[in-house]
């Protein structure tokens, strides 16, 4: 059985923005009791991850630690077009995940009870997201 | 068909930990010949990694690497409940994976002759991770 | 369904390699419209990126912020058997991927307007890398 959904997320700017919820609610909806579920975000410079989803200030350390280790406005970076926050976006995304797998058992993400899946916008402003949640089972 | 199993590896703390012959085990029993192997771990303070697996020089390197890009104890994170491994641990799991997923080919993982799959504990005491290991085929 | 396929991409030393168009004809041959596909390097010295396709200066930045990031002949690293490129490639494959999950549909890769897929050389001699797509629909 294969199931995909796609859904679009309107991200505010850089931040970290929780789909844990969307995710389990389209395994649910797939009927998959267990299989592998695969998220996938279609840009390169937005990403996935997979955080500690009980105290937010993780993804402010998370935050401000990419902010220093890939600084907006590197004299390093040639490619600017669309400003500082371009290609520090894509390597960012890069260092991260445009794709996560993960188990489904009793028709759900068999995800460890502090994990959960975020969305991960690493330009400045909003930009609208697509993601695509694949079931095999 | 599918085919999942876990099972709990109990570190001794800090360092990484070859798991490639359990995640060979588990293909095995599940008389799989081809398919796709992912292995899953379920926290965020440990993290999979496939790695070199002939020079345990070259494990001892990425650790020091990644106590000079990530450290412990960094002023810049507020998130130190658990003490100074705490943050730290999460940020290395983050640039590292959760998921990896495998082709089987012949009822094995079909690893390239120098790759290894390992467990990379990143908090400074031990603890107990599960991981599962599921096969699509 | 399952169906996998493999392919040597012979590198021309460090750089990024655009392999999408391999991986959409390996989709295309398998005949699944709808389904997972996954790519995977079997080496430790070369990994999987996702990166922006349109302006070739995103991968020059890419490489520029690599090689101060992860320097070649750190002073950190004893591993140095093949030179002062080989452990930073093992870092840097690890810190990238060695396996990316795209799914399928219409029986294409669903990939995002300026995704493309690439190997990723980091060994600065060129090298033969084994490939494998695998896909399950």
């Amino acid at each position: 059985m294969y199931h995909a959904e796609s859904f679009t997320f309107r991200t505010k700017g850089r931040a970290t923005y929780e789909i844990t919820d969307t995710v389990q609610r389209i395994v649910r909806d797939s009927g998959a009791t267990r299989g592998l579920c695969t998220v996938f975000v279609h840009h390169t410079s937005a990403s996935l991850i997979i955080c500690e989803n009980a105290d937010p200030g993780v993804r402010k350390d998370l935050e401000r630690f990419f902010a220093r280790f890939v600084p907006d406005g590197d004299p390093l970076f040639e490619h600017v077009d669309e400003g500082p926050d371009d290609m520090s976006a894509h390597v960012r995304s890069i260092v991260t995940q445009s794709s996560l797998s993960i188990p489904i058992e009793d028709g759900r993400c068999m995800l460890g009870t502090w994990q959960g899946v975020y969305l991960w916008e690493h330009r400045t402003a909003p930009h609208s997201r697509r993601i695509t949640v694949s079931i095999v089972a």
